[in-house]
């Protein structure tokens, strides 16, 4: 069933977003406060993807995003008005008109792009994305592991520069080409792209993950208020999700952070030490987290979630506010079933970050050492 | 009056193309290539744009060109579809099929392009273009100068990529997209742009720019054959038509070549020393021939054309045949009057190339010093 999503539940989003971003995926709150801007008192009507009455087989959604650092974000704040302009162009290009919006990212400042996008122009949102979380790059999506391709792309700048990409059954090279528009646009763009009809949104996305990621913010800042544990609280959300392992990997102090960026990305690995003794842990990004290991033993590995918290509020760290002597609690959640299959690890396992270690499930590994939370 | 062109006519416009390239516009040999295999023993109607009967006002006409550094086109041969491919987009995305394509630049390889999407299309070609020469910019048209502008453009690549960029009025943001682009298709991208009606083809192009071309290569070949001048036989083409100053700059030996390519373009200088006593000239160049100076004095200067030519053959040499001994007479020649206005100038005069020189007629420099061939 469809339900209303306010200006009130912006933080709360913001917050589950970040969680869902494990590391990146850009900072939702400057895309919650566009958010608020255009909605003022407003709401927004979010549609259950599994529910036909609000998304017939036959309904044309169009996702809607940013593409680009979300560094910059920080520094050159979008007029808001881009990504409805990316949705535009391309309802013109294909000659029909959109009936919803949707992310393709649930993680980080994804989340929010579509929720402009329904402020301004009054459409509602699907409630699914094609992340479960985020990923560095536009292509990893489970809408093109399961046939829906991300061409035609549009792309919105703020000048009112309009762009469509058609590169096939490519989306790579779709990423790649859109990327260096990106680029000479300033460092960030607004798209829309993966158009698909409510029967494809049903087969190919992730679903509930913006009702998910609310209920986690949510959850996370009524037990502080409350005085109970957040971490608690995390695993109460999850279980009845598709997302239902949660795995307490580690908990300690940060002693090293390397980080550089390379190719627009940010590379790099955290050292966690122990508050007693034993092993460190360690965990490699790219801007989102990558792999935790311990004493060289593999704990989690993408696209299973890896998610660094403040130890006592459950605050999600992003990598680049990774400091020394933060004391940190480390998550693993395990990822829906279908971004587990063996094509999707092609798109977005190990093997598309070059990593050489297979997929392993976190709880899978946690049953071994016998370590879930 | 319309003309047929055949196969049998393309070593000659390369070789006028080459000339009005004036160093750039990457060698024509290769798009000739292409049009001799598409062709075969066919022939393309060439549209006089003077002519209301050949080219009516409301014609609808899509220019189509290269984009991209010329070099790479040495080693990497496009399939020929992609100029075709980039004007069916274009006409996709406005909803109008062409009644003909035409160059935008005139000099070099974008002589040959429109007559590879003719010899595919059956459409004809407009004798007449936007530069009147090469530039490194596709920014730089008289087009745009009197106000048909870029957008939008398509692009194609070889693998069937198709791109629609549209930035409004800015043809320099176009530029710089569509040139981000075609550096991630590999180096060449090609490009379908300034769509436009015949009345714009009559008060925004450069008339008559590809028979010019034909008719300087064929005069220059003949004149080889029949033991004459051909430095004699390009004044007499160039006389009757709208660039009818030619200039006798210099005539020398190649004493030092300096070149090195920075974004995207090859940027440098040579210096040609006279075979008796007496002072050197020195060429600049940007892909084209910018600036020619003796002894500090300025002889011809951007946009008027600078044009480098083997002392016997007149065989024009692009900037990057330029080699140390080559003995070398260098011609000035002046462009259409249109080329020469102050907002002509803005868009491609010296000021546009970060020159702090004013630009003065060749014909005028030369009547000062006495040197008219």
């Amino acid at each position: 069933m469809s339900w209303q999503l306010t200006a009130a539940d912006l933080p709360d989003l913001a917050r589950g977003a970040t969680l869902l971003g494990t590391g990146g995926g850009g900072d939702p709150y400057i895309g919650s406060k566009l958010v608020e801007q255009a909605l003022g008192a407003g709401s927004i009507t979010v549609l259950d993807p599994g529910d036909p009455a609000d998304l017939p087989d036959d309904a044309f959604v169009i996702p809607t995003a940013q593409m680009g650092a979300p560094t910059v974000m920080i520094e050159k704040i979008p007029a808001g008005t881009e990504p409805t302009l990316a949705l535009r162009t391309l309802e013109e290009h294909l000659g029909r008109t959109a009936d919803a919006t949707m992310p393709i990212e649930c993680g980080g400042i994804n989340s929010m792009i579509p929720f402009v996008v329904a402020a301004e122009t009054g459409l509602p949102v699907v409630d699914a994305d094609g992340m479960g979380r985020a990923f560095p790059e536009l292509s990893m999506e489970t809408f093109a592991v399961y046939g829906v391709h991300g061409s035609p792309l549009a792309l919105a700048g703020e000048r009112g520069e309009k762009i469509v990409i058609d590169t096939g059954d490519d989306d790579r090279q779709l990423e790649w080409l859109a990327r260096a528009v990106t680029i000479r646009l300033g460092g960030v763009g607004h798209i829309a792209e993966y158009a698909m009809s409510g029967a494809d949104v049903r087969r190919t996305a992730v679903p509930r993950t913006i009702s998910m990621a609310l209920s986690l913010g949510r959850a996370i800042r009524i037990a502080r208020e409350d005085k109970r544990s957040p971490f608690d609280a995390i695993q109460k959300v999850l279980a009845p999700t598709l997302y239902h392992h949660v795995v307490d990997l580690f908990e300690g102090k940060i002693v090293d952070v390397e980080r550089r960026t390379t190719e627009g990305f940010a590379r790099g690995r955290v050292r966690i030490a122990p508050t007693g003794s034993g092993a460190e842990l360690e965990i490699s990004f790219q801007n989102e987290n990558l792999t935790a290991h311990r004493d060289g033993e593999l704990l989690a590995i993408v696209p299973d979630l890896i998610c660094v918290l403040d130890h006592e509020t459950a605050e999600p760290i992003t990598t680049e506010r990774l400091r020394y002597g933060q004391r940190v609690r480390v998550l693993g959640i395990s990822t829906p079933d279908l971004m587990r299959t063996p094509e999707a690890l092609v798109t977005f396992g190990p093997v598309a970050f070059g990593l050489s270690e297979d997929f392993v499930p976190v709880e899978r590994i946690a049953r071994t050492a016998g370590a879930a939370l």
